[in-house]
């Protein structure tokens, strides 16, 4: 198989198309942005080490029964996978209070949820990415009804699976970004990445006696977006943890 | 009954208590303010136009049978009302796209809903007002499941009413607020006011040929949120035919 021409250039990576019309290759790159790309940096290694966690999180959901795009991580920042038309949602699972959540009510960052919660934002630059209400995903028919159920309850189910695998790297799993497309037999099939830009994870192994410590257990793109320091050993520790506790499996 | 203390004042009313527990007195104020305070100005006559329109409105209301906290109108810009509890909540309903919906959508202004729009919006000024989900609802308890329910439902009449109501000045109604408080049976009580300063009113005596001319149809806050020009005029023309509608039945 060999690499054609670049579909798609977005914030954290490249689409190429490549010779089988069905397949793509996905390109992670440093970049990184925060707050709808009002703020940009670069993470070392950043693309790689996206790439192998999403690529470790992609294996494991496969296996326990979750459709997604990945094929096969033919270099560490690169990723083949299936050809689908990604619809124009990000959906945010939510187990913990944080970041846009604790802005718009209020609620302490760090407030565990009493269940999770499933939400839907119009993936939409120009508009500042809203989030929106189930009538608004009607009104927009950015989804049909059948697909918006579906997609919530594969939310949950990938909630539950990703916060057991995020607890065995002793990690909590506070938050998360999905997006979904769809093949051409118009299944819904999880694409994108999984990995710390697209997740809050925060590290167990530090105590905090307050939570005013909640800072120093931030090991994702949070310390990017709020100048927390040490944004390539979070990373890199995800990663590490990551890969030796599949391994270990 | 005599006029006791000073129990709130908000950006449009002052709300004092009486001689009687369960009555309080409304002051409507001229001022108006826009963008959560960050606009401010005043319009003349606005405290008594918006309680007349109100008054007007709560009358025809509660012939309908729709529970209101209307008791009567002592003088011009005053309104006794019943005492409750206000729910943090501004109801919104919409039957034609405009405001935040549009820029948050990107739904074009004026564009025509398939079916009327309730959606749900947490009374905070420190947080902007934000847009609620259901979920988000449930989270904050800001109201019961039930009391969410009830509230779409008599929001839906309340539209239907109102749509009405406008058309028979002559009016569209694009969308309004509405709030709702809670008496001291626990029953659902429409609140606040009804009028240009909380409704989205074009007229439909003024032709327009494109959606560029929309402007020139706007009998509502929008003129003075947007510098519109003759707002006065605009919160007087409601009210003649508010009044002259109602009086001619």
């Amino acid at each position: 198989m060999s690499v054609k021409s670049k579909l798609y250039e977005g914030k954290a990576k490249i689409l190429y198309s490549t010779s089988e019309e069905s397949v793509l290759l996905a390109d992670f790159k440093d970049d990184a942005t925060a707050f709808n790309a009002q703020k940009r940096g670069s993470i070392k290694n950043k693309g790689s080490i996206n790439c192998r966690i999403s690529t470790k999180i992609f294996q494991y959901l496969a296996n326990k029964g979750i459709k997604t795009h990945f094929i096969d991580s033919p270099a560490p920042n690169q990723m083949l996978v299936k050809a689908v038309k990604i619809l124009p949602l990000e959906v945010v699972v939510r187990n913990i209070a944080a970041g846009s959540l604790c802005k718009q009510t209020g609620l302490t960052l760090g407030t565990v949820l009493s269940e999770p919660l499933v939400e839907f934002y119009y993936k939409n630059d120009d508009l500042g990415d809203p989030l929106l209400t189930r009538d608004r995903l009607r009104l927009l028919d950015l989804a049909t009804p059948e697909q918006v159920e579906t997609i919530a309850h594969l939310a949950l189910q990938i909630d539950r699976l990703l916060i057991d695998f995020f607890r065995r790297c002793n990690i909590t799993l506070v938050d998360f970004k999905l997006e979904f497309g769809l093949n051409s037999q118009a299944e819904l099939i999880l694409a994108d990445e999984i990995s710390p830009d697209t997740c809050r994870l925060w590290d167990n192994s530090i105590e905090t006696d307050t939570e005013n410590n909640l800072d120093s257990r931030v090991l994702d793109k949070d310390r990017f977006r709020r100048d927390l320091g040490k944004v390539e050993d979070a990373y890199e520790e995800v990663l590490k943890r990551v890969l030796s506790k599949l391994d270990g499996e």
